[in-house]
């Protein structure tokens, strides 16, 4: 069991840009060969901010949205927010708020021997990065630069280092780097 | 003759951290197998800002430097500064301000077939793709998150996007992503 940050992000670390858009990673469209329906299938459990819930709100489900689509996740989701957000029929949204070893513990016995999936933003990756609690980045750099938006991982990870695993490109397009994350010294 | 940004950065974007240290850099060494030698000997003209400048004279040059060692260049070098900086005995070194275009098509008469190094700053960099001059950017990206600190490259090159050439591994601590530039539509 891992608990894994997996995510698209512009090669100067943004994964929104300022408009809260992702329209710079649609234009490639879906990376038929990539490594995502390898990586789903071992996800128990998954954990995301309020703004991304939100986005998929506002992309996905809601009246009028961009690209109309179900709810795209299986597995138990947690959201984290402080404020009352709607529900979605059908789906498995656990909201939470606070610190988040306590529910890092109850995505563990959720999990099982699966993984746990952090899609983001990079603050709530911070949050259990803090607490020792991440294993692994995976990230999908598209060739592109953004300028500013949502950072990638607001946070010092440098003493000790991220290890990298492996590095692949898909099309021309896309650079898959994999990190291993050191336990905070 | 290609125009070539080349330059180590974070994972997350930042190529010098909020005090414009290096040193998380500097604790993976010298990569000895690393894209170096073979880059700087194709290399005909450099230039550089002025913070790129005078972190060389801090941090190689000056009394009680603390890595101390020459002026490591050999082909001319066009530092961008609107201040009076110390020359160097010994290096080929022009102190320029202003429009980056005039400044180029000098160091294309001096480069010959060589390529153009841009060393960095990132706004510097973006300058020079503003007015279409960037070809190449080459990143090695060190196996560390900073949070903050300078940008890689402040600026949207989102449509059209970069072009990745290739992705390469250097140890566990660098994955060398290289792109082409797309000329602005």
């Amino acid at each position: 069991m891992k608990t894994q940050y997996y995510t698209a992000t512009s090669l100067d670390g943004f994964i929104a840009d300022s408009q809260n858009s992702l329209d710079w990673l649609f234009q490639f469209g879906e990376a038929e060969d990539g490594s995502y329906l390898n990586f789903i299938r071992k996800v128990g459990a998954i954990a995301m901010g309020s703004t991304t819930y939100e986005w998929i709100l506002n992309h996905h489900l809601n009246e009028g949205a961009e690209c109309p689509q179900a709810w795209p996740y299986e597995q138990p989701t947690w959201v984290f927010t402080s404020r009352i957000l709607p529900i979605i029929k059908g789906a498995d949204i656990r909201f939470v708020k606070g610190d988040v070893f306590p529910v890092h513990q109850q995505m563990i016995a959720v999990a099982g021997n699966k993984n746990i999936w952090l899609v983001g933003g990079g603050d709530l990756v911070g949050q259990f990065h803090d607490q020792g609690l991440l294993d692994e980045v995976i990230v999908q750099i598209a060739s592109v630069t953004l300028g500013s938006g949502a950072p990638l991982l607001p946070r010092q990870i440098v003493t000790p280092p991220l290890k990298l695993l492996s590095a692949k490109v898909y099309g021309n397009a896309f650079a898959e780097l994999h990190y291993e994350v050191p336990r905070p010294r």
